[in-house]
């Protein structure tokens, strides 16, 4: 394997030096600010010519992300880097994969062709595969697409006594099912009803046997954090003992974190595929792995 | 001449009504809002197949307004519009035209790509043409780049007595000098030091032949308004009239209107190409006769 040239985008710093350090690689060097006007200045100051080249590049709160990424994309190209793969531990524009009244733009599509464009190879970590059965139904680059299942479950096996996981919806059951397995703990899917970008509705199977289990909310985003919100406020009534909440991609949109905290969380737990203050499962060693293995 | 049906990207809504007026088009319905995760959700209500489509979207502040520009306009396509022509008044990365460093991102060029990669055409206002001749050399569709100078020169003639116009470098003599000769006033040219994106210094040729007259200084972009502000402090010592600015673009980094007033401004005036209170030069007219006469 070459040693590739890691280049962070702003906010990665953290993860990227884990796979630089993991990989044997290259500090990228590179300069990127905003003019006062708001457009981005980008220099790259280290010799990229002929290298492998990685960009870590998490996208949450895509929008404004998204032109400096293809801004340096381009400049790696014209500098005459051999290959780019685009490291983006949580990919956005996964949700709207299909037009579910007519007019609608399939975003998901739009997007992966625009990141197609620019990039030769992706790795992601458990995207928002819906309706879709692979990456490849809307990426026209290869994609390898990991999963934080065995992480999450190790997590819970060394950090809790007695788990009962809780997965928000039948459309999680066989993730959910998985890291309860791994976790040696059993598990139960709450029955879920949305009504809306911020509404949502649940009920919880009888618990009244697992009385003596912590419960641990898991799901792959939280953003609004409403179901688990939800969920929490029944667990009380329910008098289970205080719940522990565990997401993939610490999405936290507007105040969900405080207010999760608010609702009764003991304690939230995300993987560091989004920068927060919640991270405490590591992601870095299976994006290593990866790359070395392609 | 086709009637165009005319969307308005957010905040564009007062121009767009006026070209769809001048026009006699259709009004484009749309619904453009953010999930709140920061995604970007489009539809499209209108039928666009088979017509002609105006989008107007005005690009200061531009990286955040990018991607949803770019999913409308790949739905319009994707619903058969015929061809999709952008007007916007105000057109980002213009300035990082070449390499000044090795391993500068020339931002003008990728943008340019960009946008011409899912865009027909572009009307544009007073672009920054720096060190470019022409748009052709950057953009790979159809440009009509239309001046605002005639547009000036009759509110200046209108609205201010014994002008004195001052522009900001020698780069702008020859814009200024056209803008002076339509408004019937004299014109000066400072010298100009740049000294970062924040800094600048100036220095104003012997003004004391024009202590009557109302000093108008005029430019193309008003963004962190460092020149301006200098200038204003350098006519107070010259103890000449209270100073009016004019701005093509009203940009307006951070506070620089506030400052603008703040250092003795007796009035800002902008055309509408950014919307903003200081918008008192109307460019509707000049963008619906360019779309009528392609």
């Amino acid at each position: 394997m070459m040693k590739p040239i890691v280049f962070s985008m702003p906010g990665n710093e953290l993860l990227s030096e884990s796979i630089l350090i993991g990989l044997e690689g290259e500090r990228g060097n590179f300069t990127e600010r905003q003019f006062p006007d708001g457009e981005t200045y980008i220099r790259i100051l280290s010799n990229v010519e002929e290298k492998e080249v990685i960009v870590v590049c998490t996208l949450h709160e895509p929008n404004p992300k998204l032109l400096p990424l293809f801004f340096i994309c381009k400049l790696l190209k014209d500098l005459k880097a051999r290959s780019i793969c685009l490291v983006v531990p949580y990919l956005s524009y996964m949700r709207q994969d299909k037009q579910f009244n007519s007019g609608e733009a399939i975003t998901s599509d739009y997007f992966a062709q625009l990141i197609s464009s620019f990039a030769d190879r992706l790795i992601t970590i458990d995207p928002h595969l819906h309706r879709r059965s692979s990456m490849n139904e809307i990426y026209s680059i290869p994609c390898n697409v990991l999963h934080s299942a065995k992480l999450i479950s190790s997590w819970i096996k060394n950090n809790i006594q007695k788990p009962l996981l809780i997965g928000p919806d039948s459309e999680s059951e066989q993730w959910v099912s998985e890291v309860a397995k791994d976790a040696g703990a059993p598990y139960i899917v709450l029955e879920k009803l949305r009504r809306g970008d911020n509404e949502v509705e649940v009920s919880i199977p009888q618990t009244e046997k697992y009385k003596d289990h912590t419960p641990v909310l898991v799901d792959d985003i939280i953003s609004t954090a409403r179901t688990m919100i939800e969920t929490l406020e029944h667990l009380k009534h329910a008098k289970m003992k205080p719940a522990i909440c565990i997401g993939v991609h610490a999405v936290f949109a507007n105040l969900a974190y405080d207010e999760l905290i608010k609702a009764g969380a003991k304690e939230v737990v995300t993987c560091n595929t989004i920068p927060h203050n919640s991270n405490k499962i590591d992601v870095s060693k299976i994006l290593i792995d990866s790359y070395k293995n392609q």
